[in-house]
């Protein structure tokens, strides 16, 4: 695919045409015209080269010339669950990141130390769509805000269930990621707020078969937490496809 | 070590007192009044526990009780160099995670590319201080601003020297962080700017034995890509400590 500026549309194949304020953005920060080719994505992996065929004010119709599965550089659906910070910025922040990173779903938790700030849902999608934009990638990763924990818990079915905590002498013992990971597996990692997780919470999850886990050992912010765990798993992806590279010579 | 909040002296044992903005916080933000404990550390590996002896407005003198070598969790020194953004907010933010997950010494580079933006070092080095006590860190990474591209490679003395950038077909190819790490070595790693660095830099580094690497395949914005190069060295480290263990059963 060119390398143009990507646009959202996810119902492009039906109407031949951008939203409404990605078709602004074209006409008025970009100064699109009829003729000009544009990269568009549904969101549902697939990516799009079209020509702008017209334009008015308000409206940008594109024909689709060219299209391709977008190629997700990891497999498994991977999920962060993680309660937001006091902090606003931090959270918008770390959704930017994450997206950037690569992730199929962040959930925001409600935990028992978790701030019960007002979260604007809207605003955190257009930052999601932006960062999927801005990175390049065809796939937009799902948001799900204001989650309960124990509704987590329950409703949980990933193989392989994480939750990262600081608390020093509980059992089991945190081990690091790459113990529990496997690839091509859905994952779901749980992130604990400022002050983590309570015990109960912690001996909830175990029950329930998540894997205590360690990030390392320093001290991380929540929202820092929430991206280097993602980036543990893309680490690990990538270092296993090393490994089958190799096994197979 | 006890979890206190910690402070910042780096004169401590010669002055046996907090500096001026660390005492103005201790005694304005923490009420801290004669008797009570607090940690701090002189930002060169020590952390000390101390007393508070006596306060006044503007001074906070402590005596020390006891004191550590503060476990720096990786080996050898690690070096990232990376051109600034347009953006100064994202600048720091990337400043401030990269000494939360750990870094001996960030260096600000001049390339052909980068914006030639005015840098605020002294508020740079808050933020340093700052996330290095926030992380509960005893070393204080180096900061070293407005280095050209040029003389980091001229200088650059580290056994491991890596450069990351995204241009494809270039030769050498890129290899991923891990077939060119090795534990307990000194690793300096470069990252292009927004634009990336051009050929000739690119080719300039590489006589001089840079590595050629990518991080992925994901298209990361310059502070993202910084701390996740980090992110990267720091996972390698770890999942050596782990081969070291296995090997010597």
């Amino acid at each position: 695919m060119k390398d143009l500026p990507l646009f959202y549309a996810p119902q492009l194949r039906e109407e031949q045409q951008l939203p409404e304020a990605e078709a602004l953005h074209a006409i008025k920060a970009l100064r699109t015209s009829i003729g000009d080719e544009l990269l568009v994505t549904d969101g549902q992996g697939m990516l799009y080269e079209t020509i702008v065929t017209a334009v008015d004010r308000r409206h940008c119709f594109v024909s689709i010339t060219r299209e391709q599965i977008w190629n997700k550089y990891w497999s498994g659906r991977w999920s962060v669950a993680i309660a937001p910070t006091k902090s606003v910025d931090r959270i918008e922040w770390m959704i930017e990141k994450m997206v950037e990173v690569g992730v199929d779903e962040i959930i925001l938790l409600r935990t028992k130390h978790s701030e019960r700030k007002h979260i604007n849902q809207e605003r955190l999608e257009r930052i999601v769509q932006s960062a999927m934009k801005q990175s390049q990638k065809a796939l937009l990763p799902a948001l799900r805000t204001d989650i309960n924990f124990a509704d987590l818990l329950s409703e949980a079915k990933q193989p392989i269930r994480l939750i990262a905590h600081c608390r020093e002498g509980m059992s089991p013992e945190r081990v690091t990621i790459d113990r529990a990971f496997s690839p091509k597996q859905d994952i779901l990692i749980a992130i604990g707020p400022e002050g983590d997780f309570t015990i109960e919470e912690l001996e909830e999850a175990i029950r329930t078969g998540f894997v205590p886990v360690t990030l390392g050992e320093s001290r991380l912010r929540t929202e820092t937490a929430g991206l280097i765990a993602l980036q543990w798993l893309h680490t690990l992806h990538m270092l296993s496809l090393h490994n089958t590279t190799e096994n197979s010579k």
